[in-house]
């Protein structure tokens, strides 16, 4: 299934103690629908306060369902700030995470003087002056095939054994009026991946760290030489492509 | 003074008792700011759930301040979905509604088979097939100097005795990828005229009212004959000239 969500007032995708995850309430009414227990695997674990316009997840059932009736139940149970795009039979051994081939994630920015309301929960406010041709240089620095130790946040999930090796395909800056937003494009990304580059790439935009230690950030492998994550709300999942 | 605004949580622009309106919150937070009583005009009264990307209001004060300075303490006080864009010192002659030479009204609508959630907010879903050459054709019809009676609620209002006439200088469908909207740019607005002329030509576009019919609705100068008013929540009032 396809997901768009809202993510201001949930604690994020994943099911936790004591907190309203988007995981929990659409396998609930998975379950309701179904009328059988069912257990949501999605694609990407996205934090409180980040968005989805399209996040996928599988699950498998031996319930016999007509999918536009489940589609509707489904939209009927949950909360308007998260729909049900679209539901899909798929071969047994689909994974929506292990299929995936890549992940799109858009990082908005606000430009204006003062912070525009209807955009307040939807981009990342910037009230200062950026140098755009050094974000656009240091987004180039960053494609290409890395160690993303220095962005992630793996450590404090406690998945610092995975493989850190990514494959950033795009990392481009997209111009507005208002807005610009950063688009990443990868095979796979580390925990708090996004946010981190957003929140260094904009350290070099302000002036506050030289482009020339981006180079180095990403050798030292090291968390603590990057700059501080930029806040969840100006994060949005866009696009999970299979092929 | 420019002000945007989510209207989502808003009873409307104007002061209702037992209600929280824009104008209430930002006249209490310039009464405080200037440490005297001070009485907000603004130029278009939009409605609870009604959006402004740039609304326009004046005040005249005796006490004498810095601009910049009031301009940060408004934000300070006001909720981060009220925020005050820009002051000018006026002329003493300036009135924010009377000296509006033409004013632009956006109206969104949603057409994605299911609603986004990022969008719910902002604009109307429409989840049933539209004749977009229908709603264009709808448009150039009412564009120019018309009695837009049949298109108002100024009698809901008691204020029938104001001139129902109106010129519409622009009327135009904007297509996006997801979503279109309805720019409307005129001299001035009856009460709900905007809503009522986009809920009609929605009937136009979804074959339940004969297109023949919008030059008969125009003459017949009678609310009950045209279509009802759409959802306050796509709406925005987009700007407002002065030349």
């Amino acid at each position: 299934m396809t997901l768009s969500y809202d993510g201001t007032h949930f604690s994020g995708w994943q099911v936790q103690p004591n907190a309203t995850s988007i995981q929990a309430l659409t396998e609930n009414a998975l379950t309701t629908a179904l009328r059988c227990q069912t257990h949501l695997v999605g694609a990407g674990r996205t934090d409180a306060g980040v968005h989805a316009k399209a996040q996928v997840a599988h699950f498998s059932t031996e319930v016999s369902f007509s999918i536009e009736k489940l589609l509707a139940s489904l939209n009927g149970l949950l909360p308007r700030d998260i729909r049900i795009l679209n539901i899909e039979e798929m071969p047994a051994d689909f994974h929506a995470r292990y299929s995936a081939k890549s992940k799109t994630y858009r990082y908005y920015l606000s430009l204006t003087p003062v912070q525009l309301p209807l955009r307040r929960l939807y981009a990342l406010h910037l009230p200062y002056p950026l140098d755009i041709s050094l974000l656009k240089k240091g987004c180039a620095e960053l494609v290409g095939t890395h160690d993303f130790t220095s962005f992630s946040n793996e450590a404090h999930r406690g998945s610092a054994a995975r493989n850190p090796v990514r494959t950033l395909k795009t990392l481009e800056l997209i111009e507005g009026e208002e807005e610009i937003y950063l688009e990443f494009e990868a095979d796979g990304f580390l925990y708090k991946m996004v946010r981190n580059i957003t929140g260094t790439l904009l350290e070099i935009a302000r002036g506050k760290l030289p482009l020339e230690t981006l180079q180095e950030i990403l050798h030292a492998k090291d968390r603590k030489r990057a700059g501080p994550a930029a806040s969840a709300h100006g994060l949005i999942l866009h696009a999970i492509d299979y092929q």
